[in-house]
């Protein structure tokens, strides 16, 4: 683990970089990245972000203000990337990262320079106070860049990972200039139609068991067909069973393309998710956890049922 | 209009408090009742608050650490009242209101001490400037009522009223102990079973026009009965078709009680809402209007259309 002040210092004392996001990029990785390349290209340095897949369309606004640059890559930082399995396509730059500033828990080192604030909601936070360091002019297209990270990885200023200083960070970039409404709305607002139409057709599906203290609701191949939505436009519809009243454990089951099937659990009131996932060779967190199983939709959803009403019985 | 300085002198000069809260009382007038009224009873006064309505359960925990005391009434102060026909079953008070404090931009005064500030997301921001000048100790209980009306007002920190300082507010009553993440999962993520039941319904009935530039949804007083929810818990509804992207007017169509259909039109990308709802006699602001129509269900949506596709057609 490095400091702050020598993760800015190192960023001070070298130039022409390649700055790295994580796979299936989300507003933090994003966000942390743009933001980065814009403070270090107003120093003066040379900078690019590379994405790592597919760029959101709601996404391209980060980019605004980017110079793009020709230079030979010296220098490769990484950007709320937890561990170097998450570079995906980036995977070849697994041995040549010089610095990962990043904000997991349990980020996994795989560079000698590592600068991780865990009580950090968001990388951006970090960003910002590197920017901070490095005596930046902040502007509206960096702070747009840092809003976007804290809002994201905080559900809107919601899970408990927002802090006092994640509010005051918002506030700072609302005064330089950021358009904090309309990312908002961007970010958690506008639903696709077919999003409409699966999540119509999921809660049609859902199920309640333990007298409703426990909600299952799938989604198979067949489903997603019909509704012609892909599986990664299925983000989010896992926190929905636990959103009921009275529901202390929600469970999302989705079908993947090769017929496994996928399960989500998330839980209400001290439930252990990952203890009822660990039964299916499976794990996580204590409110969110999962895991695998094999066989049809109604085996698999009664094998977790069974084991859900166990561990409720246990719980009471 | 007073100013803020001579809010607080008036209330430090007085005792025996009253405080009124609006009709349908949300998170804001109560958050604001609440804080004031712990707020003056830690400085030693007497302090009640009137709710005005039913108290719906999620709000209960905003009475924590209030004191019962019996007194005379000798001090009437309304907080986010914006009219005195929002008095509702308060309405004997209506000649009575001492001091009004509010944040509205169409507050109608209704008294002679009236303290106004719209650029105030929340009525709460003001009544935490007013506890700082009344030197208030500020505390979990006072700081959990403030930030439930910041939070409220602002839907989760998303909406465009939302300024720095509501960001700076609640990263101090974050400081001050406020239990954020519980309040916001409250307000924001608990949802009913019966609700979920009817939003499945009203999505299965969502139509697009306009080439999917429109969308509307509705319910009738059967689709209620079938859910068993009553008219008051379809709170937040009118939101969904305008989420839906590419969709520029959102409209929902309710059949009330007496058979006549509540218009609610919303609206993206500057098409005027208000302009569609004054063909029917109703009005509102640019992006949300509402209005009455009656007729059947069908004849009353294609008369909406009709006008929409209209101001479509104009507003290309």
């Amino acid at each position: 683990m490095i400091t702050l002040q020598q993760a800015a210092d190192f960023l001070q004392s070298r130039n022409n970089f390649t700055i790295l996001t994580h796979q299936y990029p989300d507003g933090d990785t994003l966000g942390s990245g743009f933001a980065l390349c814009k403070m270090l290209q107003q120093t003066g340095k040379n900078a690019r972000v590379l994405i790592n897949g597919a760029l959101q369309d709601k996404f391209l606004y980060l980019a605004d203000g980017v110079k793009e640059q020709s230079f030979n890559e010296e220098t490769v930082v990484s950007v709320d990337v937890a561990d170097c399995s998450l570079l995906g396509e980036l995977s070849s730059y697994k041995d040549k990262v010089d610095m990962a500033i990043d904000h997991h828990l349990l980020h996994k080192n795989f560079t000698d320079k590592v600068y991780v604030d865990s009580t950090a909601a968001a990388t951006a936070e970090i960003i910002y106070r590197l920017g901070v360091l490095l005596n930046v002019s902040f502007n509206k297209d960096i702070a747009d860049c840092i809003f976007t990270g804290l809002t994201t990885d905080t559900g809107c200023f919601r899970y408990t990972n927002t802090t006092a200083q994640t509010h005051i960070i918002a506030a700072k970039m609302i005064e330089f200039g950021c358009m904090a409404a309309e990312i908002n709305k961007a970010m958690f607002e506008m639903v696709s139609k077919r999003r409409i139409a699966i999540e119509c057709m999921v809660m049609q599906s859902i199920r309640y068991y333990a007298d409703g203290k426990c909600a299952v609701i799938y989604t198979t191949q067949n489903m997603l067909k019909q509704c012609q939505i892909t599986d990664d436009e299925l983000e989010g519809l896992a926190s929905l069973p636990r959103q009921i009243v009275g529901v202390k454990v929600g469970v999302t089951v989705r079908e993947k393309s090769d017929g496994v099937f996928k399960i989500s659990v998330r839980t209400n009131d001290g439930v252990d998710a990952s203890r009822i996932c660990s039964a299916f060779g499976g794990g996580g967190h204590a409110a969110a956890a999962g895991c695998s199983v094999k066989g049809t939709l109604e085996e698999t959803i009664n094998k977790v049922v069974e084991v859900i009403e166990k561990e409720l019985a246990q719980s009471i």
